[in-house]
Order: structure tokens, then C-alpha cells, then sequence
């Protein structure tokens, strides 16, 4: 049976998350009932990443298979007619049977955007996160910078994570200015639960001198969350790329960067 | 009793609108809470506009009297400390207890957004029209300028509208490029129901060429809806600035003006 990759993007202000819910705005709901009327029948659909309430995507990916005969394009067509203002699928085609979104996914990079100004901005909100202090951006440039490399990230996770290992390998993490205030973006083999953004929280402490930049390897090394109890809130938080193949992620950090494969090791 | 003017902006696309419904988020609701809750009873207030469900207001205004010994900046922060994130309180100031939101209000200015683009964004969703067709920007802002002037707006305004007089004296309308589209900006001494949104769909039709902008004068003395039938949506829609002096009105457009002052004939 053909197997599906669809590229998505959607606006998280409105939906409960990813996920499938017994009731509430879900992408997957959206997806599974224009799936279901086209196919008589249920169909699940299997995505890269299942991001949390509020959490927008730029580029976020999921398959499914069917024995329906529709052009890619057409594929497209009928979903973007069906879909809500706040979805919009930017590309599907035809994959191997033995492709799987989230198995074959070797990274993910994240973006967070801050807004800085002197009052919230009603026509940001849910885009970005509002921050009136003043933050000193080069520090948490360098802490962000701490990051990278193959670490084990208990400290900066959900307590309710559970994965057999917590060990990431992150590739590029930094702050950078932008017009309205800030980005963090980082790249990783995969991300547990809520670690972005209690990094973010962190990182928003080292801005206004509460941390220090140079405690993160000791953070990590303690591997204890009552250290970082923080968590950065939803808005502002992207999925900004996934990749699908240790060549799309080789082609962005270079050839000798260690691959996660998920394939065989089956955590997220 | 001290009459309070409220200075506010707000994000349209999660209220059924500014008016108070039985049920469901609007502006006027969240503000009537928190004021009970201090007044420890229901205070009415007063808006100088009441948008539709889905427009945004950069700038809005209420007013509402009080008997409470509060300054006007912890009014503001009152208020800013209870809201959701889609509004702010931008300023409170007290005023003379015969000054009237809505019988004061001299003009307005809408802004209505277009994005142009090959395909729809999810994070422009709400916060501007998007409309994928070629348009003739020069030919719309020529069709634009025939609005200028006093005119019956029988033929632009829904045929719900119910007002003595559909006359409406129009001091700035004009069609501009931007960044990612178009802007409308027309700027009168009060707006008919629908009026800014049938007008943009007008405006539209002649950016595809569709209709001709030499035909607004003919369209406007006909005062025939049927002429006019499609009515934008209400994304993309901006209450930008509301002008409740005679003065401030000049100060923008000339001390020759024609002003409307509504405090006599109390239509709107």
C-alpha cells in the first residue's frame, strides 16, 4: 500500500497540540477527518514530532499509507481545501514502505522568539513571548553555546519524561538578536518533553543576571530538574525543520557529525 | 460621579466581538467582569466603536463612571494585570462627565490588510486577507479616492444597516503597497454596517479587474446594495485610530473639514 509524506505547517494558538484528543481542535483530528471521508474508513497518520498545546510549526511532517490513486498534487489540493486558515500543507509525495516519520527522523531544530518592549503587544500574542526586562543577550548566547555536543538533559526536562535514555546530541544551539528582541534556535537528535523550553527558561535568567552561563555543565552533569523548576510558556515556541535522512542533517552541520538512529533504537 | 476614558487595543481573532453576548469571549465581557469584581457591582461601558467579531482595534476606546478613589495609572494596571494577552490597556484618563465614547467620536480610520502570496500562511491567519490573484494596486487606490467626500453609502453597507441617515462624509481613502500586500486606509466621520468590509471587496474586484474604479460615483447615486453584493471578511480588518475632538480631526486633516458632530443628532 502507497505510503504518504505530507509537509505541513500550522499556527498553535488554537489547538490543544498535535495529538488526537477526544474532543478539542487537534491537527491530527483536522487530518484524520478529511483522511477518513476520503477513505470510508479510518486512517492514522503518524508525524515526526507531536507538539504540545500552543507550539506553532513551520515545517512539521507526518505519513500515512492508502490505497487511494491520487497524484501527489491532488493529495495536496483536497487537504488545503478541507483545512482550517491555521493549516496549510506545503508539499506531498509518495515515500518506501519502510519510511517512517518518526523513526527516520535524525533532528529536529527548534526556534523560540522573544518580544522585547516596554508593554505587551496584543497582535504578538500566541507568536511570541512578551519580556519587558532588559536581557543581556551575549550571555545567554554563551550559555546557549554549553548545549552542544552529546549530553544527558534529566536536568533540563518534564520530570514526566519517560524515555528509556535522556541522552541528546545537539548541534547548533544559540541566542540571536532580532528586530523585536530574540531567538534561541537549536538543533538536536530529538528533544523529551518540555526541554526546549525549560532551557529557554533558563536562558531568560541568564539574560536578566539571575544565572550564570557558565553553570550549564554542572546543571547537566547533576542531572536534577529541581535545579532548572522553570518552564518557558508555549508561545513563541516553533518547530522550525525536521530531518528526514543523516544526509539532510550532514548537509547543514557536516559529514562527521555522530547520527542518532532511531530506526533501531525505536525512543524518540 | 468621575466619568473614566479607557484607551485600548485588541487582537479580534478570538471575540465574538467588542459587544457583550449571553455567552462566548468579547471584549466588552472581559472588561464589565473585572469591573464588577472592584465595584462589587455590574458598571456598564461605553465604546466609541462596536467592532464585528473577528476586527481587531489598534486604538478603541470606552468610557464608564466610577465612584472608586483609584488613579488612573493603577486603573490601567488593574485592568492590564486581569485581561488575556489578545487585549491592553493603553491609557485611562478621567474626563468631563458630559464627554460621550460614542457621541464624541468625530471620525475613524480603519485599515484593512491584504497579503499577497502563492499560498496561504497559518501565521498571517486572522491578522491579514490573504489573496493569492495579481492586483492592480494603482487602479484599486484610483477606484479608493471616488469614496472621498459626503455621500449616501446606501449602495456599501449591509442591508441590515439601520440608521435614519446612510450619508457619511469620507476624509481619507486611499489604496498603498506594503511589505507583504496592499493596505486599505479610509478615514470618515462614522462607518455604516459592513461598510469598510463591502467596500475592500469592491476595491478588491477592481485590483482583478473585475469591475472598473470609474463606476464608484454611478455605484454611490444608484444607493442600491444588489450592485455591490460581496462583503470582505472580517480578518485582515483594523479599527487604527478614533478621533473624539473636532480638533483632533483638523489636526489631521484641516480646519476646513466637515465635521459630523453626533453629540446633536446621536446617530451613529
Amino acid at each position: 500500500m502507497p505510503r504518504v509524506l505530507v509537509k505541513i505547517s500550522y499556527h498553535g494558538g488554537q489547538f490543544l497540540g498535535f495529538q488526537i484528543q477526544n474532543q478539542g481542535r487537534t491537527v491530527q483530528g483536522y487530518f484524520e477527518k478529511i483522511l477518513k471521508r476520503m477513505h470510508k474508513q479510518p486512517v492514522r497518520i503518524h508525524p515526526s514530532s507531536r507538539t504540545d498545546r500552543g507550539v506553532h510549526a513551520k515545517a512539521q511532517y507526518f505519513h500515512f499509507d492508502t490505497d487511494l490513486n491520487i497524484a501527489p498534487e491532488k493529495w495536496q489540493y483536497a487537504m488545503n481545501r478541507s483545512l482550517p486558515d491555521d493549516i496549510y500543507v506545503h508539499e506531498v509525495q509518495f515515500v518506501d514502505e519502510d519510511f517512517h516519520c518518526r523513526y527516520d527522523c535524525v533532528g529536529k531544530t527548534y526556534r523560540y522568539s522573544v518580544y522585547q518592549a516596554a508593554h505587551r503587544n496584543p497582535f504578538l500574542a500566541q507568536l511570541k513571548t512578551f519580556e519587558s526586562a532588559q536581557l543581556d543577550i551575549a550571555a545567554m548566547n554563551n550559555a546557549a553555546q554549553h548545549f552542544i555536543g552529546t549530553h544527558d538533559f534529566t536536568s533540563f526536562c518534564s520530570q514526566k519524561t519517560e524515555v528509556e535514555s535522556k541522552e541528546r546530541t545537539i548541534y547548533e544551539s544559540h541566542v540571536i538578536q532580532t528586530s523585536e528582541g530574540l531567538d534561541f534556535v537549536i538543533t538536536g537528535s530529538g528533544f523529551l518533553y518540555n526541554m526546549v523550553r525549560v532551557i529557554m527558561a533558563y536562558l531568560l535568567e541568564v539574560g536578566k543576571g539571575k544565572r550564570s552561563a557558565e553553570d550549564v555543565p554542572k546543571l547537566l552533569v547533576a542531572k536534577d530538574r529541581n535545579l532548572v523548576p522553570h518552564t518557558a510558556p508555549a508561545e513563541g515556541l516553533y518547530l522550525e525543520k525536521v530531518y528526514l535522512s543523516p544526509q539532510a542533517l550532514q548537509e547543514d552541520f557536516g559529514e562527521d557529525i555522530k547520527i542518532h538512529y532511531k530506526k533501531s533504537t525505536q525512543n524518540s
